[in-house]
């Protein structure tokens, strides 16, 4: 929050490196962020704090929640917890990811919005409790929902073959990324079983109005941030040209802050969004197919997680959604 | 050929560095190959040649083949001079592509076999000219091969999503590929419009039987080496397991020394490939929508164009397969 | 300077895209700074403009330097044109490069100021005219000065090992930069012979009160952003500690905004820099060899460029000299 | 050995994946190398072993040496069990690294010898033991040690900067090598205390025939494999040409089939190395302070552990010193 001019950090909690500076952890901090880390224990919610977030793993956030509104606060939980405003629909997404269908705070679901806030921007500015959406999920849905919510591609026919980066893995070491193991290698991971695939269903069938599934197909390439996903779908009418899905997702994103939607023709890459909040789109038809393919592209660090995270809080508290979060691309 | 113990280079034939050894352009041939490069003027079709490799751009090996093959030589063209076999077919990929419908020796197009050694082994073992095969059609095609010949899938609705390392667009410099603007950059690129797209098309009706169409995305990932091609088609009969599908290609590539089918569930990367002649494809069905995706690894500049050249000059001497190519993926 | 509050931009010039917005080539920019660019033919030096920044080549900003100062205008130039304040100096330093003797402003060299903020602060706030100093000066001047101010290495064994990121050679294609040929590649190039190496005696002997002679060995590492400099001296007294000697640079950077000598056994590493204007040095001493050894890690663009320009800025107008330059390092 | 036409593998040993085919592991050996792992307790020295290779951590080779030379067999260990030759020797490094100073096969240590082929060649064809070297102690030692035994620079000036792929920190993962931290990172580490710098001392001093000492500086650059050290010593008479230098060199190499000399001027780079045998030099002065500048390359994966161990192997059995190792650098 050190460069938002509205936010104050209250604490930062970890449960490794209690009482010391953050910096000490993440040393590119040091001098722009000192401030030593609170114990789970000693995070008191108290008045004081508006709102937490909680880049925590599924099943934390939920046992968090409890006292963070009882306390009159809002959260933005970075997990699966609270993506979904039904126990019914939380169980259905913990049975697929091989969790336990019960929910700690199941009854703070229905006060729960999915946290993509180009879609649910006004629940989420009344919200108390924000899922922050899953980054193959957030480039996912961008890239189709215009083309769904429009009737424009046949429903069965929706593939999202997406790239990532290696940060989408977290921080944490793994023989597959270490770096003479990645450097040069790319791979697909979790075919048809990525925890991601429920949520891009469960968003793009609200916008269809119908139940509506998705193959979503999640795959590494050695770059450090960015997730670029190729979304194809049959056109339903096999007319349609690239200029009119153009106009389409120009009226679907018409005044949103950080989706830009490229005319036919712009070349687009993860050079546009690499370091940004944006997600940038590439709109082309492949007309001896009778398809649509959209380039989505996004910084799964930013767009991805905390920059939607951010944009969210803005939109919470009336701020102006790009405060604190227009920032060109890191180029090159 | 250094490495290939039946073969001996007799000429080395370049428009640059003419009278220079090959080893002062390609210093990591030093010791290794330091033969003078000849000017193609002083290049004879004698009979001490008894095979021509043409790493030449579209238009320049159907001005060469004449003479060879009136010479009693053979010829490998790495372009798309010879990728097909009448007048008729080069005239639509010509179209395609943007060049002139005419081929200088389309007297000889009916002698040519394409060089995709899996599909036309007893062909390529008789023909005097080869078109080895473009790199993004040699993965796409043996990933869909064996479904779409034993009719597994739906005919309209492949889509071949192939992401390439950089060395795939040749060894001279490029701003779109400088290495600040390179390294953590990914973009699609003539989306629906790549050539390879036309032998794609054609490789996989034969198969067929019939006439089909495939969407072909072409993207670079900041990798050297590699292409991954996911191949997705919707199941003819819902009900196919992946199982049965590995069974379908296990048949179809039997006793193929450079396509490595692995059992459904075993993790596969471009770290299998890298720096060998290999194939390797994984199979799998996503259940819930029906589809069977089945991703395909090569080394572009290995299986993907110099390594497919030279398994098909095995062949077409009636030398072991593996002559010269038997090694193992560069690791790590 | 769409990041600094205190600055605005007058006019973008260049000889190409002239009259399109700067976004159409710098792409990340979009939204962000559309500015169109102007033609060098159309930008008038008058009193609406503060200052220049000219990242021109050699011998390009002493030929609009006269006509910018006659306006009451200041520059900061990125090339070697006024790094050196007399034209003896300069002839030298032509000369090692291979250019010719003359300076085009040879008049305004007096009112030049080498432009590395932690030496020349005072002088700089009256500057007219800065030459923004080299990359690899900057880090290899940093890495030094304290020691040979205080006198405790002896001056004539001191070598500069530098390993830079690709883009410190531009962004222009070059074979040798071309993806392919550089992800897995390091080389020394220019070595003992390159331009930077006479700023970093000029202004080492400055600080010794003598001549002396530097070696500056410089190397090309596969990342984009990022010098190491390793800068070696025999300690004049073989007793001195690593504690003393980050004691003496402690105090020549005492109050420094953005040199961080971090105490002897903290690990450094260019994360600590990259995308930040900071300058990171690793203090160690070789007590077996009684040699200094000292790590210093910057940004070539930042610190080694453009962050030192804004810094400069700062400075010649009172602001705070870190003003739009407090970031932390882009991370990871 | 696979690719070696005299070597036949008798056993694998490994702790991990016993019965397994080795290709489980490393999966790019499929096809290649299927052998299965033994148990270390299931691995008998008998006298079907003519050599044995231990690439096992320090202290492992010393317990095991015993059984192999009495069985009549030799071993080539891979730690630094065996780089010295007495008993006082290893007690001094192993002091330096932290270890207890006695050798569990002490008796054994005057039939070891350091394994850097150059310069031991008829003392490895007799050897029972060989201790191959270091990885930064090869690309160091190369470097420096004609310059060395000629006299060419004052011994209490070499300074030996070494710059390392990933891969040099082995194949398990570690968070300093996770991918998103060092793809754009690079760092010194073990400043003045790496353990390599002791047998790239004795090994030098064993050449002047003077006790020497060596400031060794070991540092990662964002690349799998490659060492790039850059060796300085102030050159005894300071008129001393690059081209003298060449001769030296070419001298003490002459012969030699895995270092190449290059004539100065010639370009070099990690490149020239990767994946090959082989050590490239370039010759430098720097007239101007009196120094020499040798930039030694090696791939830290073969001159600098597999390959210098399979090259005295060759030696140690009479076979022609390059047989299986005799390729070209993997480009690009």
């Amino acid at each position: 929050m050190t460069a938002h001019p509205e936010a104050e950090i209250v604490s930062l909690v970890d449960v490794e490196g209690v009482g010391k500076p953050i910096s000490d952890k993440h040393t590119h901090l040091k001098g722009i962020c000192d401030q030593p880390v609170s114990s789970p224990d000693d995070a008191p919610w108290d008045d004081s704090i508006d709102i937490a977030f909680t880049a925590t793993p599924d099943g934390v956030g939920m046992k968090l929640a409890a006292a963070c509104v009882a306390a009159g606060g809002r959260m933005i939980d970075y997990s699966g917890d609270f993506r979904f405003d039904s126990a019914e629909a939380y169980a259905s997404y913990a049975e697929r990811i091989g969790r336990g269908p019960d929910h700690a705070a199941a009854g703070l679901l229905p006060r729960s919005v999915y946290g993509l806030t180009e879609l649910h921007r006004d629940a989420i500015a009344e919200a108390s409790l924000v899922g922050n959406p899953g980054c193959f999920a957030v480039s996912a849905i961008l890239g189709a929902a215009p083309a769904v919510r429009d009737g424009l591609i046949d429903l069965d026919t929706i593939i999202c073959d997406a790239k990532t980066g290696v940060s989408g893995a977290g921080i944490k070491a793994a023989q597959t990324f270490h770096y003479p193991l990645r450097y040069e290698n790319m791979n697909a991971y979790k075919i048809a079983a990525h925890q991601h695939n429920f949520e891009v269903e469960r968003e793009l069938s609200r916008l269809a109005g119908v139940e509506l599934r998705v193959t979503l197909t999640t795959q590494v390439v050695p770059l450090c941030r960015g997730i670029m996903t190729t979304v194809y779908g049959q056109l339903a009418d096999s007319s349609t040209t690239a200029e009119q899905l153009y106009e389409a997702y120009e009226d679907f994103y018409g005044g949103s802050v950080f989706v830009r939607v490229e005319p036919p023709g712009t070349p687009t890459s993860n050079n546009d969004v690499r370091g940004s909040n944006l997600c940038v789109l590439s709109i082309n038809v492949d007309a001896r197919t009778g398809r649509m393919i959209v380039v989505s592209h996004i910084d799964n660090l930013m767009k991805g997680q905390a920059g939607s995270a951010l944009q969210n809080m803005n939109v919470m508290f009336g701020l102006d959604e790009g405060l604190g979060l227009r920032r060109p691309a890191f180029y090159p």
